[in-house]
């Protein structure tokens, strides 16, 4: 490898160069305006992959934002590699915080700045420079690869799940890597093997047709504010565990290895706590803080209104309450059976005072890697051989809805080989990328795709 | 009273007319706009004040709006009566629900409808109407008499203490008379004789210093939503009743008559219910809806707020939660005493992973009648004799502050003796005065003056 990797060090400038122009596009998914940049965002992305030697490279257009599609399929006899990424940014509100201006990239402190610089264009750009080095000094790849780029990522992926539906054949692969998550740490190379999933409710509480006067009714209605109150505190008890019946049912405990393995990382919980500003670590009794936040489910209210709230007093028994109560999932548990459990529940221990409503508004599956298959030791191999450092398996407390779909749709094994860094602020003022990071990272995705021969 | 009786009926017409003419002054306090509609508002009371014999009609300015005095002192060796009413009214908002415009009085079923009818600018003319009857007939009143009316009641009375402190002299009464609550029901001569005080807190929950994600946090931190709600649901036991400790400790249980008088009063619960819009009774085990309204201390949310609460979902652990909690008190607890054990019980069962404060915004004091006094008899006599009717004693479940100031101030009993009906939309769109109530009130004053000569 060391023709590739030198032609990795020797064009680092222009790699950063080159990705500082990508970014200067607003790609922001979510604003209608940008439609235009949005096509720019694609062509200019697919601008980029022609002259690598591609057989394919296409704009797909969707019924929203276009996908950018290519493959080199060179490689007769090697497995195939499909990458993931988007091409599309979050927005950057409040703009006034952010210290150059998002879509002006600047160098500072070893960081490029600006937004989508991380999440996900930088990223993207690490396996199009991958590929370059390749192509440029050994006029091939070393496997067959696929590379689809979406462009509403950061607003729910809409389109994907037709459009892969109607690519299915080009999307074909032994495996999926997705490069879109951080690292557990500065130059802890780290591969996702978990992700939780997610069943989003609504719940209202009704009582009294409209506000009444709290004088002239309290103590003699059920106040729709205390009755959700009472509601939601019989949702955990004393040792943080939800109470909900079943809800637990098609959990795995974690095995010993897998909390040996979450044991072992250079997990800093006080400085943790500090980023957060909350005063004390809390959480389901005979777990870690990681194991409570990457591989034990949840229940949260995300929100809660009802009555008066503004400022001063106002005396009534409101009409009404409302929450939002969410479950973070963890392998084997099914959304729409978590909503529906949650929702049956909610409505069993309401008080015949009020009338409760259960709405499920959305959901998204957990995914677990199978990382008893040998590609993921090669993948570490691959990592561990760009960073010099031993990789780690790590999960994600969030959710990638996308990653359980191209894992249930292709039946394969999906690395989430990430290279942001847990405080890149990917979705907030100043992201930030690491410059070392994006290098080890092109070198990373060389290696990778260099040791991906050795499974069959 | 042929004399004085027979008047009043003569001059029925006349009586709502001049009614009309002053509600269809705008007199909104909270508005800082009407203050010249309230000047103008005050001036007009005045003005029908002078040429009823008085020797004194006066505008006394605040450092808000101005309140009326008057006072007639004909009557040497015979009681002093202070009636209290108020001459600003609530705002008309939502101003399209109006069936009539509120400052255009119209007469409709045998009702007038308006801003202001029955509180109170027809309460304090029903005691107008009936000075100018024993003025007309008999040239001086039967009694001594004093009428304050004030400008600021439905903004919470703010420079009336001040104004009691400096007008102490001229205030020195026998006995308070307060027209300004409602009758058990049509035809139903009511005098109330409790009213309920207020202790009003807000109830601050922190967590993390600002929204975090919750598929990277969740689990890992106490949400201050599921934190608050499970500090509200511990606020009450299975029965209904306050966990507080020393909550009910000043709580004087009511004897049997009280309940028995209660108890005889014509409720109609299931339509009581009905007019609510709630599905169920609900309460504080072992009292009546009528005892737990008017005679039990309750707590209420009158509002809670925190995190999401728009639209759809957004996944987050907020930062912060806040409740509004009110606790409505019966005779003999103290607003500032319960505040602080509420508030002390708050922090203490406030778990560790949140930061709680508590802040008191305000209170008032609950009143008991003494109701062994023989100005209630007589009181009762009075109206009775004008409605044909036995007159009932009944409690309201809200607060008057200003009944328990001057019912301290002066440490004379206060009648509270009001000619509203429990569905006159006071503070709601349609107002209403029943016009037959206001004739009939007008002959209840009458009578009442005539009475309290027996009292010594």
């Amino acid at each position: 490898m060391k023709d590739v990797i030198s032609y990795i060090d020797q064009h680092r400038q222009r790699f950063v160069d080159e990705l500082i122009e990508w970014v200067k596009i607003p790609a922001i998914s979510s604003d209608p305006e940008r439609a235009p940049d949005m096509a720019r965002n694609a062509e200019h992305l697919a601008e980029s992959l022609r002259g690598l030697g591609a057989d394919r490279v296409e704009v797909w257009p969707t019924a929203g934002h276009p996908a950018v599609f290519a493959e080199w399929l060179h490689a007769p006899g090697a497995p195939t590699l499909l990458v993931y990424g988007h091409h599309d940014v979050q927005p950057v509100d409040p703009l006034d915080e952010w210290v150059t201006p998002p879509f002006e990239p600047a160098i500072r402190d070893g960081r490029l700045w600006g937004r989508g610089v991380v999440d996900d264009k930088g990223q993207v750009y690490i396996h199009v420079k991958a590929i370059e080095a390749f192509i440029k000094t050994r006029k091939r790849l070393p496997i067959n690869l696929k590379l689809i780029v979406e462009g509403e990522e950061e607003i729910g992926s809409e389109h994907l799940d037709a459009l892969m539906r109607e690519k299915s054949a080009d999307l074909r692969a032994d495996f999926v890597c997705v490069s879109d998550t951080a690292m557990f740490g500065r130059n802890i190379p780290s591969l996702c093997v978990g992700l939780r999933g997610l069943a989003y409710l609504e719940v209202r509480v009704d009582g009294p047709k409209n506000d009444l006067h709290s004088g002239s009714f309290g103590g003699g209605l059920l106040n729709p504010v205390n009755a959700l109150a009472a509601m939601i505190a019989k949702l955990h008890d004393e040792n943080g565990r939800v109470t909900v019946p079943g809800f637990y049912d098609r959990v795995h405990e974690l095995t010993a290895s897998e909390r040996a393995e979450i044991k072992s990382l250079p997990f800093d919980e006080p400085e943790w706590l500090a980023s957060t500003g909350s005063p004390a670590i809390h959480g389901e009794k005979g777990y870690s803080t990681l194991e409570r936040v990457w591989a034990r489910p949840t229940l949260d209210c995300n929100g809660i209104v009802g009555g008066f709230h503004g400022v001063g007093a106002k005396t009534i028994i409101p009409a009404r309450a409302m929450a939002k109560i969410s479950c973070r999932l963890v392998p084997h548990q099914e959304p729409e059976e978590i909503a529906r459990l949650v929702g049956e529940h909610l409505k069993k221990i309401a008080p015949p005072g009020v009338r409760v409503t259960v709405e499920y508004l959305h959901g998204g599956r957990p995914y677990l890697a199978p990382t008893d298959h040998p590609v993921f030791e090669v993948a570490k191999r691959a990592f561990t051989k760009a960073f010099g450092q031993p990789t780690v398996f790590i999960r994600e407390g969030g959710s990638i809805p996308f990653v359980r779909t191209i894992a249930d749709a292709t039946g394969k094994p999906c690395l989430l080989m990430g290279f942001g860094q847990p405080d890149e602020n990917a979705h907030a003022p100043n992201e930030w990328l690491d410059l070392e990071n994006y290098q080890l990272g092109i070198k990373s995705a060389a290696y990778l795709y260099e040791e991906l021969l050795s499974v069959r």
